[in-house]
């Protein structure tokens, strides 16, 4: 076993978008196990947008990293060493950890994960928090009925690709929004969704030719000038789930910022008897874990579910990585794989 | 009985705020009485905020009052002529009528009205359509809790009034946002709210002083500068209930233009959880009229509920009454009082 643990962590607070800079690399010894502890072994950790809210001194739902901390992120790993007699050397784990090659952690704070069920690398991605989130969020706020229309942006992502695809498994029609022909054309052909929308063109003028007769639930991830081009297509009841607005992540201050652009005017809300909601996967999401997984795997096994990843190899590459998320350039869901 | 039906009709669309010559003075012939109908003579109409977006052309969630038609309103009176077994002459109703002094319509499109449990006006406010908008909003999206914050604009008006009553019922800490000195005194001291803003002052001061642990709920009624004053005071798993925008009312083309000024942004909905819905009482609202009616009235037998009434006599009063309502001059639920 290594002597040391490699990890990145957050140099200083970046200034709109993230730079190389705003990481630092850094060996740290092991560390020792607490009664109860287990030492992981990080195979995959996951990068996310929501790491950008964490880099931000500003108030948010989760408390931000120090600047010297470890940038913070889920992984899946196998055990090093135990003190938890649940656990045993090899045995895979997800948990909420770093950008780092170890960590120790509470063994009541790990979930088991059996590899023969899928890759260990889905545990960060379909059946991990990303498609976590979308099970959530579609089961709490988007509820789409057969027949009914839904929109999800940042489509080929890696919470996109689980909402369509599970409103699909629910009747609905979908639409996606990606950036570019390969992501859309993945999305279509690859995904099954009934059609694709490229952010990168006129969005108007295809919303109109993908949507004509409106739009049930819009799946928000990305907020900005696709926010713009949906919201006045939702229909009577409409639901708009707040899960994410990536296109300002890097303004000011982040999502906190109170000089944030205006959103939409929210007369239609009453109007249109329109529901908003937000919610964030950590609240109740967990608790239900079991479940998701359980309804996810029977997708997977019947061949209704795919998925696709962005596998980034080294701990070194997370910041050039994380960065290019930022600014869409991953396709599909970006995970880091460790030596 | 008078032979014939003053009325008033919609004279043309207004450009922008009503003014009296968007409305015409008119006597039609009475109705005559189809098998199951009955007549009834006005005795209060009813003047609410949503009549404003029935005259403008735009596709609503009701359809527009045709150029020339009676405009809608709610109204109680009494049965004058009935070829319905279930209603005699003499009979208190409510039902949906129009400015005008006699309506034919059918027996079960009427609710039957007991003038002994309260008078009879109250079925077109704390006890009709604005009372059932409250508790239906209450009780479907704001679900105020004990000690939550709950913060209503238009706190004097119909709505207003009740919603912070109920709240308060409820357990919740009630700030209402009203307009002067006298309607700031009336929801304080008469309706017992726990703190009043006055938004012709210094939103911004009063609110920081009214609520200095943010808002759970928001009732909005409004729109406009209070909805940008409040919006921001949202704590996490905050309710903004979407009753109304009447500050937007009378711009160019009403709540459905496209011109309208822009919202706040929705970064925060993420963040925080929260969850903008809009409603319309008459979605759902009449199949439970029963159980809020004797929620309310055990309220008022309990001495937990009061009301104020803005009582203008005479039919021909209606518009200039109207065009005041759009304008914050009433004082409590409008009625007008037919001879």
């Amino acid at each position: 076993m290594p002597q040391t643990n490699p990890r990145i962590l957050l140099a200083r607070r970046p200034q709109g978008a993230p730079v190389p800079e705003d990481f630092r690399f850094d060996e740290a010894p092991l560390p020792d196990l607490a009664d109860g502890e287990v030492l992981v072994r990080h195979r995959f950790i996951s990068l996310d947008p929501y790491q950008r809210g964490r880099m931000d001194a500003a108030r948010s739902y989760a408390k931000p990293v120090e600047i010297g901390g470890v940038m913070e992120c889920g992984a899946v790993g196998q055990v090093a060493a135990s003190r938890d007699a649940r656990f045993h050397e090899g045995d895979w784990v997800l948990g909420g950890f770093g950008w780092q090659a170890f960590s120790a952690r509470p063994g009541r704070a790990l979930i088991p994960i059996d590899p023969a069920e899928a890759p260990p690398s889905t545990a960060l991605g379909v059946l991990g928090m990303p498609g976590l989130t979308a099970w959530v969020g579609l089961t709490d706020i988007g509820q789409p009925k057969p027949g009914e229309m839904l929109v999800v942006s940042a489509a080929s992502g890696a919470v996109g690709q689980v909402v369509g695809q599970l409103a699909r498994i629910a009747g609905a029609r979908v639409v996606g929004i990606a950036g570019g022909i390969a992501k859309c054309a993945f999305v279509k052909d690859e995904l099954g969704f009934d059609a694709t929308v490229d952010h990168r063109g006129d969005l108007d003028a295809q919303l109109d030719a993908a949507c004509p007769a409106g739009v049930d639930v819009y799946w928000e991830n990305v907020g900005g000038a696709v926010q713009a081009a949906v919201f006045p297509r939702l229909n009577d009841f409409g639901r708009m789930v707040m899960c994410g607005m990536i296109a300002q992540y890097n303004t000011a201050a982040g999502a906190a910022a109170t000089g944030a652009p205006p959103g939409p005017n929210l007369g239609p809300v009453v109007r249109k008897r329109l529901r908003i909601q937000g919610f964030i996967v950590n609240d109740t999401g967990w608790q239900r874990y079991a479940q998701f997984r359980a309804e996810m795997l029977a997708h997977i096994a019947a061949g209704r579910l795919r998925w696709k990843e962005d596998v980034v190899q080294g701990l070194a590459a997370a910041p050039a990585a994380f960065i290019g998320l930022l600014q869409g350039r991953n396709f599909g869901k970006l995970v880091i794989a460790l030596d």
